[in-house]
């Protein structure tokens, strides 16, 4: 929050009231995309200037590293997969993010700094110390005011992401694997209970997002 | 040199005489390859067991990255530009290199860790410590055993790089960079006189040769 007010504290906007960084986290299957979405057309309904974007991709940068990260015929060591989502999102941060921000607009990021953290560090096992410097000059120190955290069991998530066509490389990863980064995932979220608004992905949809929009319009004051 | 024998301490070999990595540096135009290419031959003439490869590159990943990182359409910041050499540097260090001298190789190859410090530190004003800790990371702290540094003025450098066909994105940079990226490579140099063999690039092909034999030889015992 330090960081991006000191972003606009010199450039005040008309729609300040709008200025906020909203992150979706969680595994695939969880709903994130449909729970984004959702609040994307809330956000659209109420009149508050907005703009999504996504990890890795949101740039054109971003979109080659993706189809290079996605990719299930290359073999990616944990580090250089790492590097390559940091190097995404430097890109996205400096030249979408930002700027948005700047201009006032609430910023909806499907995936950040905390799934780097919960696969390649809880998930991978690299080292957390060095994960969090590269992420700190990756970001500038950008942290979301708001993370929504869909919090599902992999056993679950697993089916539901299978149902719906062929697994990428992320996917196809085993179960303990998975178990990693849900632990993770919940770790961060316990250490920055503020920011975290963390949600049981089984509940209906209509329920998450009630709840996501609750914590949006509370921080907004709307 | 002191990463070199920590990893194969433990796995001596009886190609171990062969021993030894070998970078090359220095701006566009100034020979490297003319010059990589034939210490190659000459090991192969002498019978020492070699390894040749290249950033970025070298790996499947680091081909990939290598197309990104030379596309003249894509704008990428410094940042991440450094996280991609990087990316492919760490693939190509666990998977190419280390194996290789693992095996008693020498191994050759076509840029390293100094091109970044040089380019992205010296030449685009990126953080020096943060790209060290990074590099530190990204190779385990491997660092060559010899480094030839074919040094060049940089108007003589781009002049030589534009008659062999379009510049790539780098070589479409101004002056004043490749002026920085030449005095950066030239204060590693200067840290590291060990480690650096500093030859004028404009000397002929024969006598660089000559020189570049002379401190592999010296250092194989051959």
């Amino acid at each position: 929050m330090e960081s991006v007010r000191s972003t606009i504290d010199h450039q005040p906007s008309p729609t300040r009231r709008g200025l906020m960084f909203v992150t979706f986290e969680g595994p695939e299957g969880a709903g994130k995309t449909t729970q984004l979405t959702r609040l994307v057309a809330r956000l659209e309904r109420e009149g508050v200037a907005h703009m999504v974007t996504r990890e890795p991709g949101g740039t054109p940068l971003g979109s080659r590293v993706r189809d290079v990260l996605l990719d299930p015929a290359l073999e990616i060591d944990p580090l250089p997969e790492f590097l390559l989502y940091s190097a995404s999102r430097a890109q996205l941060v400096a030249n979408v993010i930002r700027p948005a921000l700047d201009r006032g607009e609430v910023v909806v990021c499907d995936r950040y700094a905390d799934s780097s953290l919960a696969y390649q560090g809880s998930g991978r096992g690299l080292e957390g110390a060095l994960l969090a410097d590269i992420t700190r000059a990756a970001t500038g120190g950008l942290s979301p005011n708001l993370t929504v955290l869909l919090d599902l069991d992999p056993v679950v998530g697993l089916e539901r992401a299978a149902r719906r066509g062929q697994p990428d490389r992320l996917e196809r990863a085993d179960l303990a694997f998975h178990q990693r980064v849900r632990a993770g995932f919940l770790a961060l979220a316990g250490r920055e209970p503020e920011r975290f608004l963390c949600l049981d992905a089984t509940q209906d949809e209509d329920t998450l997002q009630a709840a996501i929009w609750a914590a949006v319009a509370a921080r907004l004051g709307v």
